[in-house]
């Protein structure tokens, strides 16, 4: 169905693991980038927001690329994101990832400052009148400006090089009228889903593939999901899915982003070490608690032992019961705030 | 696939025609009841939002339920919006419409005042413990105090009353996490969304129905696409979600809600009326250039005749321009608010 | 400085007594009515939001008013909340408070649908265009569609009928902004804030008073505050905000809205019930440590006896330190919200 | 008042002169130090906000920090924005500042990620336990993660380094909370606004001083009404807050932030030039518009010559009465998010 070389299929956000002094871990993340590429992920995507770009430096941000790209030696295409600073900084990143030989780079909306649709339009088209390498735009509303459809429109009708657009916001008609607004003219945009809660149903209505967190945790799942969705073996997708839900959920709201997934690949058999960003000493127990509770769940599925201690049936476990609990009311919080 | 008398299929939330006056036009009302059974749809859903129950007074809510269960005789099923100013006086209309022969009636959660989950969860209770017919929750963040996922689910496990929740968020992940905590316990409980715009995905991943405004509009289309989901056509199916999605914004986002659903039933062939919230004269315009352009969209799906001065191709016209403009800054506008 | 006529000082939203059934209280209305006109206030506001309008029949808002109005007998202004299910019914209610010897009416922007600036100005113009009695509008963008500044304007200029606003969004830039925009044209136009929180900063930079609900409670603390901001004494006046927060915060962050205000008008002498609002058994109980935290409140200014098992002092009673932590963590849920 | 030595009076978050190839404009960036100094500003605060710090490299951040502590020379304190990639990063440019003679740094809460309450505490808790220089906290909850009351007061009890804080939420209630929470214990902490347009009531309800981005526009009106309200001149006062709210309104909502300050600096003679961030070509448009309004503004207070072709009496010119529009139509859409 893909157009020739058109992004799709399940691109892994990796986190980077981290040794004893902070640093980054080049030989767990060479390690890491193995393990993914033979657990079936069609394509890495370095420095996105799992991948904490905002808490490296400009330099670790190239080194994390050189050692991913070297790693890779073009099995799966990478997409490296590129947001630095300003629009200078960010094309000499997008210089350096095209030498290395990305496929493309990311870029997210400029955040901190509010950006209004007119001057989101403006970032990316002097980023895409420049850049020698393809541009994958990134909304990511929660975190950075919004990019309307009208504005993805403009892009994709001005701008070859730039040639799809990663969304995270996981609201489907959304998707829906990006994909009305863009297709017809540019058949070989990519549009892929950042929201894992919904990559079966961003698929079923005509996404093409998602760069999901989890699958950075669980790559057989979401690469099994694909396939089943896209074969149309919808009743096994489903619980897929569902499963998928409460893995994501777990991970994303029981802990400060992206804490929850450096704990599970770290049960993957990684030593992922400590993020960047402090955290309490309540938080660290709730982290431990988390790390039992996740262990069950991939326990559950094959993809790890249980832990020491056993795991009750489900919903029975203490951890489990308070994991949910914490789940359920950030979840409350957040979709009053409707940030979800 | 369902359980005996579940709550299943598309329920329409009708406008209620009204006369020059502003008052219950009883006559329309029951033809259009009539050509709504007759287009297919599974139900009827009197006194929503799309129904405008907060603009009637009490006595007119009921006197809309009695014309209808009168004029329905039983031909499908009917959910009574049910929702008064206390939980005396809604378990009063609750009786009167049990009375009357509805199926259950539907009551959102309390709105002006925003409650806590705690607060929403007694509200119900209290209604359920005391009604004498089977209570849909309705959940509409947008509007009212959203119900979360533990209420729904402790709602259920208390009270066999409570037999659904029609939920018009649009969010399917949440629907997810809604099914997943209460269909084990409860496979009668029904859930329906209310949100037209993700139909066919909240079909795939386990919806019953939807209770859909565009179902007053274009009953054919909306079954159709039910039953090209349920039976995995969805090729097809994707088409038309596709069109209902541009239907569904146009009618939504470029007139106070329900204004433009009232205008396009008017298109369909009934006396619907001017609705009961005064317009400015720069809306009254605006109405007449959406009118114009919805009797191009309804026309191009054979619904209705093309309007004399005729229809441009699709992008085209001036006013279908226009109108997409409007709608686009208000869903811009909708995302940034976080209420979309 | 006020111009003969024009609202100014404390009004207060009064709560309605409920009797064992939950009907009107009548005996104790009245007599609460005599109490807050003896103890200072410049006026009373029945059918407001702290008066749960929206929780009583469109009879018994008629019967609340014609109990007020009797037993007031003109010694202070009463502005009535007018606001009913559609135009219609509010100029009907508008006719029968003006009958019955209303000052003004009260009118909240529609809630329920969230109508855009045009269809609020739509709304109080034809309400304004045939009214009998003068208008206040009332902005409560917490719970209701906002009215912009333009909007205001716009209304001022072309409607005498509407003589001020009270706005409850406690935005002291956006209540400058009210005035420089009305009152060069307007000097009649009355700014009431609803806001108890900003009370003394809102007189400083020139509102003509307020409609607070802690002046149903406090009605000589929110006298003396008035009256020391007007005169200047600031010093005197901030530590009577600063209590005057602590207050507020404690009535409306500790319990759904107004059972803390209900609550605490209890404590100064009146049988005011129990709320409309079904609340849950945890609920109860919080609402018994609040009613403990607020009584060593009122106490220590003189206002009530201490609770029979005393009072520790301030910070150290663990119920003070529990209603103090539901305090900050609402607070901080609605500061992320944007709600506060 | 103030304890010896506590941060107090006006400070300006000063924009950075940009030249002609967007290098910093070190020979202007030194005459507008000097500029403010002469103005009457109490102090400076570079690599805030208003100086687009995300927008330079951690090198550039360095030299304009460098630059300008080089040209005070100790005439004023110097607040430095220390914020960087993360906590290592961020103690390097403490060190760093405080070698350079800085008074204290100012660090907003961290950004992009929406990190909880627990999470804010951990990260400045680690960075006042390393710190060789005082800390102010910022707090800009349109911006970043929010740094609630409990944080503030738990950070002021447990950390001798944390010596101040500046909101800019512009919210006055919660700076009363604030003070109340926190001064009683620590009578040396310093609370300053960041909202311009609260300046005057922030000050009478215990503020000790602002760090105001209009300052550095209008440093003469920005000191004349600290000392008319620290003087209780209110009725002179409230006058010059209202025309600072006008001021400010038009800087901020007419252009992306801060351009609308870039373009007004340039006004007062200063070769500011263009900002990093790339506008389209009617925001370029419209900024020349802004321009002109700006300069009959500040040309009606004196501060510089009225443009070319000439102020029309206010709010008859088209230019102002569009910039008017947007102003109020961007305040309008902010007040609906609840981002103000």
């Amino acid at each position: 169905m893909q157009p020739q070389g058109k992004l799709h299929g399940i691109f892994t956000p990796n986190i980077v693991p981290l040794d004893s002094r902070g640093d980054i871990h080049e030989g767990e993340l060479r390690r890491y980038v193995d393990w993914l590429i033979a657990k079936g992920v069609h394509g890495l995507y370095p420095n996105g927001s799992t991948g904490e770009f905002t808490r490296f430096t400009a330099e670790e941000r190239i080194r994390i690329m050189a050692i991913i790209t070297d790693q890779v030696r073009g099995r799966v295409p990478v997409l490296a994101g590129a947001a630095e600073a300003n629009v200078k900084e960010t094309l000499r990143a997008c210089e350096a990832y095209h030498e290395m030989g990305a496929t493309a780079v990311a870029i997210v909306a400029p955040f901190y400052y509010k950006l209004s649709p007119r001057a989101v339009y403006a970032y990316f088209k002097e980023i895409a009148d420049n850049t020698p390498i393809d541009v994958t735009l990134y909304n990511i509303p929660l975190f950075a400006s919004p990019i309307d459809v009208p504005t993805v429109r403009r892009l994709a009708d001005e701008c070859d090089k730039v040639i799809g657009i990663k969304d995270s916001s996981g609201d489907i008609p959304h998707m829906i009228r990006m994909i009305q607004a863009i297709r017809p003219n540019r058949p070989d945009f990519s549009f892929m889903t950042g929201w894992d809660a919904a990559l079966m149903p961003m698929l079923l209505v005509g996404c093409d593939g998602g760069t999901n967190a989890s699958s950075g945790v669980v790559p057989e799942l979401t690469r099994k999901l694909y396939e089943l969705t896209m074969s149309l073996k919808l009743d096994e997708a489903r619980q897929l899915q569902y499963d998928l839900v409460t893995l994501f959920d777990t991970m994303l709201y029981s802990a400060e982003f992206p804490d929850g997934f450096r704990a599970a690949v770290k049960l993957r058999g990684f030593d992922t070490g400590v993020g960047r960003q402090p955290i309490s000493t309540e938080q660290q127990a709730d982290l431990a608690t988390l790390s039992n509770t996740l262990q069950c769940m991939l326990a559950s599925h094959g993809y790890t032992d249980e832990p020491i201690g056993g795991c009750r049936l489900p919903g029975q476990s203490p951890e489990t019961e308070e994991v949910s609990l914490i789940v359920q009311s950030v979840l409350a919080e957040l979709k009053i705030r409707g940030l979800n």
